[in-house]
């Protein structure tokens, strides 16, 4: 049978779903099938047929196709979701989780249909809904079913440290925990400018800043753009959670994973820092934390949970 | 003063100019300005801020902003345009010709007057007679005034190939002449996959439909997406030019350049094999043309002079 | 069981091998095994770990390890086989291959005891025998035996010609058939500068001298080095190779094959026009000949079957 | 004039220098002159022409030479120096000292007699009174006169930390202070693995043990080895160092810098952190360091001292 190339499914062919199937294939980490709704199917097409066209200029070697058939996505090693609305003007958050909790049930369920044995990444909002309803409906294990918000929480939040300092993005981190958005948790204390705290590089007042500044980072976008929202740093994130998972890396990164205790939560999905690898997440990492830290993650479990129970 | 990075101004901040702002910083190829009008200031701040989030997760270091004012490009070492509108319906070839020439113009004067000694690459179609109007507004000399359209119909041509054939676009190579699109004059005996000529893999009748669906490949893609055209191969395709000069790498790329006698034209860009280097195209390669190769170049060149006879 | 990461075990330690586990390391193709006979274990666990510790600053993710023990070559991807002596003063080259020979039966044995569904890539020479050799003594299919040579050759070639013509390496091809080093039959006109042949650009007298440059390249460097020979260019040769395999991706590409016909040959190791890819040589490409090619390959394989009379 | 590959000069063609010269290579950071005494010419030549036939392979643009004639290194904007000799049996170490000073001295007027401007990082034994000798021997500017130690030193304690936690190199850092080696200071409570100090994840003994291979990660690998010292994670050290000047990139990097007061210490090279961007160091970050932690560095600045002490 010969040695054979991975392959990634991505659901979901807005900026966000297309973006990442063009990184994923960049880098070679196999051959992606960009997946939409039948009536998105000729565009969903015609991006991954740009794309190809793309692959011999910087010379890379990945098949992407476009479809709106599940078929083509059988035997998937990973498989990305990125399909969903976005709230409009005069939508209810309730209305917005409930359509795409339903959008994520049907995924799910074409999904494992086809890959009974894969691992998922979700980027769709509200992410860590929308990963528990993915995550109970295909009925895959849990370190399988993971959602994204820390990468690109702290990818925002190291670029405007990075920037404030004047220093290479390469050597700036950060850390958060929770929901993404308003319900971030960030450990400004585990957090570095070249491995020194940034508490000692930073004023209090301004960290303050930055750290509301990553709150809103994807809104600061969205009014920017006027129409529509992030996908650049969003489409990254999710190709640096692929990596690690389809090369087998164990990186420390934060993710959406699945708690039975951990942190003392039960039977929810909350950003939490992982091992991720071969196996999903491999491992979740326990810190201690302030009371202070506690409480907010408290909150941002709450607001999880008020999301969940919006869920018909 | 120590040393810099080189700077690269994108005008035009649509999905090509975006997506080929991505690709430069990717590559670190230096710093980016991404450029629109004014009032898409806010959206073109908006796409660069997501781009420049998405550098410390993918690990690139170059600064990407957005902006209205030129003078931000200041001292540019590279300017790619791919600014202007594209044909709508109801518009006429002579108005669509007529608008870019007049915001060529515009950009064009603009760019020298912050960056008298940069390189300019066109993209704004028709792209001929386009990066003939900035060559001639911005007063540069002619190897510094160059147009994108054969790294992008062979890298079509290469994708086809492969498919066909079944093997890695790395080892597909084409080759073509004359202007973009249906002017394109192909050179097939000059086309290989491993070295081998593709007119011994292939039969003359497939290679034939393939020639034509290279030349009918901006179409194909702009009637699968229904609304835009294609942006990911394009950008590629400007990135990899981008990459030849500001590397000073003296590649042979095919490329819209001024003539002065060569192949038999005079004041006239068309599309020939150059050496792209540092100094922009250094070199003009000329080939000995079958007679019908030479008919197909000058219906070419008769089709550019035609959209330059247009121009107000 | 989750998805592991490919596993490549490089057999002989001397500058070749260790240079070749170091380029798949940093290209992140899989794990690194580095095999070397017991009494060199020490230095082959130190090279693993130089290089092992250059990892965290290049940004790659593979183990390396050092090792005598063939059971840590277990399940194997790929294996390359760069071990073996080089001629010595006074050494008969019978001597030498009848010495190479033994060496490559006891790797070939054990290498399929652990790894019996592997694919293996021999560089030690006399290349053609000792592909034979390995062939023969594995028991493994032809399409996963393969030997190296010509890659190396064009990758001279391609080097002197870029030189010339002071041109990117990116845009120039050659292209070898037969036998390494003076048995090789170099297909000029299948070698171009940006799709054109060299013919057109370079002089035949100069290109009869650049030919005869590459076929002692590796003389060349052997005589500037005083003490051993070339490592850089072979090894980067032999990872392309991996590459093409371990991602599968069908590159057309020179490479020693076992014949059944083809070209007029039987049971016979020889350099030709190969489609690598996942299941090993997927193909072999059968070209048209003049009678001038065809009388220097039937010469070259004359001396691969003389070498291989002398085998005891 | 048009746009211009930068050159980098590797000083010393042994191992380190010639693998230095092919990552830097690999990388297209510029144009690379490998230089060493004349007796060593044609090694020298033929290390060069080897790496820069494996360019074609691995897809690189650069030129690669060697030489023996400095004029050859005319107008280098970085210069990286590794020549010298390594400390043979019964030779004391002030012999190694003296020699290898004189050896600096020679190189360091040779290189600003080509290249007043430049910038060089020393790598060459002991090396913060090699990077003295140079400093004052150049008369460059001190932000330009820069030695290596502190990358290796981390490099080694994150391959260790990584391989004990099972956790990809990419997310575990180091942080050292003072010399190379035995004098190396170790700020443990600024290392860290995915942004959780060290200390949370390994207990304190197991540190210990991890910090002391470190310190003697070079005589580890000489030792296995036999014969040589490490070169592989040395070149990949002094390639970040130069990528950061190059790009000028602003990464906060270990570096041995002149101190003219910071931490305490006056006309000395000693190993600090610092801002590493175009114009060399751009900044030394002095940190609050613990009692403890001062008394290890000044252990190490004596050491430092009594080596310049032994200078003629």
């Amino acid at each position: 049978m010969g040695l054979q190339r991975k392959k990634i499914s991505v659901i979901g062919s807005g900026f966000t779903g297309a973006t990442t199937a063009l990184m994923i294939a960049q880098k070679e980490l196999g051959d992606v099938v960009l997946v939409d709704i039948p009536n998105m199917e000729d565009p969903t097409k015609g991006k991954a047929l740009d794309m190809a066209e793309a692959a011999p200029v910087q010379g890379f070697d990945a098949k992407i196709i476009g479809t709106s058939n599940y078929e083509d996505t059988k035997d998937s090693d990973l498989v990305i979701i990125t399909a969903g609305i976005a709230r409009k003007p005069g939508m209810s958050r309730d209305d917005l989780v409930n359509t795409n909790a339903k959008i994520m049930k049907a995924v799910a369920k074409d999904i494992v249909k086809y890959s009974p044995d894969t691992t998922i990444v979700v980027l769709t909002n509200p992410v860590d809904a929308m990963t528990y309803t993915v995550f109970k409906e295909s009925g895959l294990p849990k370190e399988r079913v993971i959602g994204q918000s820390g990468v690109l929480d702290t990818a925002r939040f190291r670029t405007f440290v990075a920037e404030e300092l004047n220093l290479s993005v390469k050597d700036v981190t950060g850390f958060v925990l929770g929901g993404h958005g308003d319900d971030m948790v960030p450990l400004i204390r585990y957090s570095y400018a070249g491995g020194i705290p940034l508490e000692n590089l930073i004023s209090k007042e301004r960290l303050d800043e930055i750290v509301q500044r990553t709150r809103t980072g994807g809104g600061e976008i969205v009014n920017l753009l006027g129409n529509g929202s992030a996908y650049y740093a969003p489409a990254a994130s999710l190709t640096v959670m692929a990596e690690a998972i389809l090369k087998d890396q164990r990186r420390v990164l934060p993710a959406i994973a699945y708690l039975e205790g951990e942190y003392g939560y039960d039977d929810i999905y909350l950003g939490v820092p992982t091992i991720l690898g071969g196996k999903g997440i491999e491992e979740i990492i326990e810190l201690d934390l302030t009371a202070e830290e506690k409480a907010a993650l408290d909150k941002s479990a709450d607001s999880v949970k008020n999301v969940l129970g919006v869920l018909n």
